[in-house]
């Protein structure tokens, strides 16, 4: 248990320090039975309880209100690999194993774990499923949702249950383990998973294409679908605008085709036999770009110039905090209707922000736009950011319209708990209550976020 | 509404007729405003209701009690398609739709619905979901639960919940999509689907290998997903002597291979590059054999092959049935552990019933076997069924103990519903009723099945 402050500090905020809180105790529980005795306590008394695996989030899930009167669980020293079965395609790791270290005990036993993050190096296997983790390989594998088998939760009132395994089918009553997953710690604290494992691509190929705009990228997308099948691994949007934040800002960065192009796509196709993943990525390339949808393609020749292409892509962010301030959104719509939202959403943004920037990027395979405006060159930032919330409604509300999702993979913690009661549908709120309710009666499971 | 008792019948029993009831009355609803004020009425009354599609579940969930106290709820006029969009990979369907129809839907747009079994011509997409349907491709796809976006649920109290929709990331809270499916109709009436598309292989290679046992079938089943990946669309597990009884028994049935094995493996390989499946087919299954893990294989060299291979191990279930009594079970168990599973399932079914011939036969790639057991030759076919529950018994117990599913895709029914109680986790079962409590505190969701 740390109840020094000093100590405590690391807990109470997030590494941007956009939340951050007080709390009676950080405690940190040794195995899952510390954890259900943690919570039993905490139930009978009635004090809030807030989970916390590598305190990586966006959107203030993991950290305390301000009251000082909530206690923080963190678990991180819930470490162990309780087994390894490659002949399965199964792995049962504690919650506190780093995402980063998941994927390398795969690696281990040449298997492959597909979730694939920026914050991979510090956040957990046990936040990821508490918040449904998307990242980069969604589009071939699914969020974190989908590489779960199973789990082990502790719940509010110290009981724990068990629905790990390693079973690919298993129709045997309610889908306890989904309920749990993107559930942001509210209903249960997820202390083990039973995660899948995939095998290993052979082959890899990752290309940097320039285009028009983004309906030829969602006619390439549909193409490459359709040659790569579930060998199309990843399929990114950057603009214009974003490569060149980037190649101002990001030293080493330098421009992968030879003119500029205001749009383009980065793609990975993974192959199992060899070299296949190369031949697919040579032929339909070639194809797309006669076919029109492209005007200027390059395929990567090596590990070092597949990783540039890669981080041209995964210092957006970066690059627009380096440009001053950026109002974000986590937003997702039907893949089919983003040319449409790109061009509607940068319309009223133009008419209400005059000469502000809108970069819009991410992960059209999934649908999932992060739709972060710049601002204006020369502007002030502060003054800029004040107007956080009248952007956010601009956008939110044509998300809404578009039949969209306004977290596609941040989640809602403490940032969006007003907005989700307007956004959702009053059935389902009414119902995620009940569930609430039945779950957590006295309430205290990460209160104050998600419901 | 139909109440004319000749009328009914079709509704009160099941094809195999092994479950059959009674009932006030048969409802076919045309719309889900219907269906939910059907709901809403029964809750009030407190009348059961039995929600039906298809009517071709293995497990009497989709049949009345005895009592002629219950209604039966018919979703089979619900058979709209709501919309098909194949940029966004979804399509929603109205419950009633069947099975066989959504695949040529998907087809129609040049998309793929993978979900595939042997009752697809009128199985419909509400039941598979109740029931969170297998099949053949659960190894490259997953099951139902894995094949869908969101649903339209008519609620008990008659509400209707939709989280239809075409997003592939979406976290604004709980899943309720998931709570549903699987239910076995128990916690609302799933009146529409979005279900996801994927892009249609353009080559598809079908292998029939001769194998020593099934510790080779999993080394090979291993070494295939190394080398085809995702492309792997299937494995499955054939004994001798259930190739025997199809030879037997279905006309135009012939060995696909010139001597006889113990044991063999049929695989498909899917490729969405030209001719990519039978390259990658060709080349692994030389490796296969030249490492020992086969004996022989022919590859299909055309449809028609390809279909003859596929149907000599979809006629098992039926080619036993000729053969005379058959105790089933539905059953899986962690992928590593098969081998072992079927030795010591075997060793102990031969000392309780010396001469019954065990089949264990079905979808290696998941875990699942149907382990059927045929009645030994000349014996008393009633006296044999009429020791089902010993043989249960000895079958169950030995998947409980290997970590596996009593029932890996059937569902629980009526026909499980004891059992349940007995392997379940106690922490799940209590949830499961606490759900079941605050989803449906009257009770009135197909009583009596499942929990």
């Amino acid at each position: 248990m740390v109840t020094d402050a000093a100590d405590m500090d690391a807990y109470l905020s997030e590494p941007r320090d956009l939340f951050h809180g007080d709390a009676l105790c950080v405690v940190r529980p040794e195995d899952a039975g510390e954890v259900a005795r943690v919570l039993a306590l905490c139930n009978e008394l009635g004090v809030g309880i807030v989970p916390q695996g590598g305190n990586t989030g966006l959107v203030g899930g993991q950290t305390p209100d301000m009251s000082g009167r909530q206690i923080v669980l963190s678990l991180q020293r819930l470490d162990r690999v309780r087994e390894v079965d490659p002949s399965s395609d199964a792995m049962t790791l504690e919650a506190g194993v780093t995402l980063a270290r998941a994927q390398e005990i795969a690696q281990s036993v040449d298997r492959y774990f597909p979730l694939s993050l920026a914050s991979e190096g510090s956040c957990t296997i046990g936040g990821n499923l508490a918040t449904n983790a998307g990242g980069v390989h969604v589009l071939a594998y699914g969020a974190a949702r989908d590489l779960v088998f199973g789990l082990e939760v502790a719940l509010a009132d110290g009981r724990i249950l068990s629905t790990l395994g390693k079973l690919r089918k298993d129709n045997t009553g309610y889908n306890l383990t989904q309920l749990f997953v993107g559930s942001e710690g509210t209903l249960g604290v997820i202390t083990a998973a039973t995660l899948k494992l995939f095998p290993r691509p052979r082959s890899r190929a990752v290309a940097f294409l320039g285009l028009d705009d983004p309906a030829k990228a969602l006619a390439l997308l549909n193409f490459m679908k359709g040659h790569a099948g579930p060998g199309l691994h990843a399929f990114e949007l950057i603009p214009r605008v974003g490569l060149e934040l980037v190649l101002r800002h990001i030293p080493g960065a330098r421009d992968p085709l030879l003119s500029p192009h205001p749009w383009y796509a980065l793609l990975e196709i993974a192959g199992f036999a060899e070299g296949e993943a190369e031949r697919t990525a040579a032929l339909s390339l070639a194809q797309a770009l006669e076919a029109g949808l492209a005007h200027d393609a390059t395929i990567a020749q090596s590990l070092d110039q597949a990783e540039s292409l890669w981080r041209l892509r995964e210092s957006l962010s970066e690059a627009q905090k380096r440009e001053g301030g950026s109002i974000k959104h986590d937003v997702s719509v039907p893949i089919e209707r983003i040319p449409a939202f790109i061009a509607e959403a940068g319309a009223r943004i133009a008419a209400a922000f005059p000469q502000a920037r809108p970069v819009p990027f991410g992960h059209m395979g999934d649908g999932n736009l992060h739709y972060n405006v710049s601002q204006p060159v020369g502007a002030d930032k502060a003054a800029f950011l004040a107007r956080w919330d009248e952007m956010n409604e601009i956008v939110h509300g044509l998300v809404h319209d578009y039949g969209g999702s306004i977290s596609a993979e941040h989640g809602i913690g403490r940032l969006k708990r007003n907005l989700l009661a307007r956004v959702k549908d009053p059935v389902a709120l009414d119902l995620m209550r009940a569930l609430k309710k039945t779950l957590d009666p006295r309430g205290v499971l990460n209160p104050g976020k998600l419901i």
